[in-house]
């Protein structure tokens, strides 16, 4: 019961150095506290994965599509499937001066950035600090707890999970009506303001397009209440008055002023 | 026939110094090039004032309520109904060094930043320089060429006005419906990434609202397209078959992955 590429799966994995032991990443809550990685700024949930897509690193990928829903594996990545091996003329030693004001602050194991690069301070001695510019997991044998939950069939299921993906757990708050060959999605007020929302916006037609194909169309609705209407309205039904359902027709014209004289 | 608070005006405007005959700013495009203010960024067209709620100078927003539509005035603001009267206590000496790198090239007539204020310098000497925190304009009489030239009526031209006024002259692009409570706009594609857009939004309800006050409800709605879907029906129309206008239901089922065993 292999996947396919394009299949949306629901996973939960922890991944560890081996050698070490040391916790890398995790979408269990109970796992990141046990393993002091824990940030109650982010939601543990399963994550989404698109097979075949270069959502999870290669190697990894190769195994996950050989599992079935439901299965649980512990999964070895060599350097070479993970990060990639080290690359020893990836160092460089540059002049403790090139730090400015954190020159005398530098401590080995400090994440800097040189020339927009990211490096890892090795060494420090003679005025001089080696930078190594690998990737900080390169060299090292990556080991995963891997459990398949869910293979998503439904539309509605592949939508909410790719609308919630973009939206970083906010997508909960999202509601949708999927139709023949028309979505659409409301955002709610609250999320207005959520940085880079064009952006999402566009990332969520393209996701949803790829893996709900019959869709042609997506629009992406925000309402806005007119809060005077709605408290007028509040009023009037205070006194448990029956009202017709439909509201009355009002005169198209502005509020009357007050006069200014 | 003057104007009431709340009424909507198009109007054009011309503003200059009284006794320099300095230009400040104009509507009209051919007055922009013949005072050497054109800007070939900005749209030149009737600016939308709502009369009493200050988007204009008090002073001149004064004399625009006794205007009527069609009418051209010459409106002369004395500085206390302008910018102000100048205040010397708002100017203070400072020494040169304190501008940085730009001290050696410092002119009388700059305008710099300093602490956050704006200030002109009007005169340098003797290692420092006279900054005049009032406003460029403070203590000059204004003249206004200022011509209304309609008040809108209906609500469909407030919606579209005030819709044009947020999204700077972009608001052509834009598409709505108008209904007894509700209202819905269209934000155009290529609008989608305008700076500020979700602000731009929430202005844009805020003063429908306002001056449309019957709705209860606005909602903006963006649509993206499924390019694929989109291509292949143009593929299916090029030989011209007649079709029926409804598309087939498809199966809602993800398009089959290529092999990758």
């Amino acid at each position: 019961m292999a996947f396919e590429k394009g299949d949306l799966i629901l996973a939960n994995y922890t991944a560890k150095v081996k050698d070490t032991g040391e916790a890398i990443e995790t979408t269990l809550e109970a796992d990141a506290k046990k393993l002091n990685i824990y940030d109650a700024t982010r939601k543990y949930e399963p994550r989404l994965v698109a097979v075949g897509e270069g959502w999870l690193l290669s190697g990894l990928e190769d195994e996950v599509k050989g599992m079935g829903v439901a299965q649980k594996k512990e999964i070895e990545l060599t350097p070479e499937k993970a990060f990639g091996v080290r690359d020893p003329t990836q160092t460089r030693m540059i002049p403790l001066r090139k730090f400015g004001e954190r020159e005398h602050e530098l401590t080995v194991g400090d994440s800097v950035d040189i020339d927009n690069r990211v490096g890892i301070v090795r060494f420090i001695g003679s005025g001089r600090a080696q930078v190594d510019f690998n990737h900080r997991l390169a060299g090292k044998s990556i080991v995963y707890d891997f459990e398949v939950l869910k293979k998503l069939e439904s539309d509605e299921d592949k939508v909410r999970a790719l609308v919630d993906r973009r939206l970083a757990g906010e997508g909960g708050r999202v509601s949708f009506e999927l139709g023949e060959t028309e979505l659409r999605v409301s955002i709610p007020e609250e999320l207005f303001l959520v940085d880079g929302l064009q952006i999402i916006k566009r990332g969520i037609a393209n996701d949803v397009f790829k893996f709900v194909p019959r869709l042609a169309k997506l629009t992406f609705s925000e309402d806005f209440a007119n809060e005077k209407v709605v408290a007028k309205k509040e009023e009037v039904k205070e006194p448990e008055k029956v009202e017709a359902a439909v509201p009355k027709p009002r005169k198209r014209k502005a509020a009357p002023a007050p006069s200014t004289s």
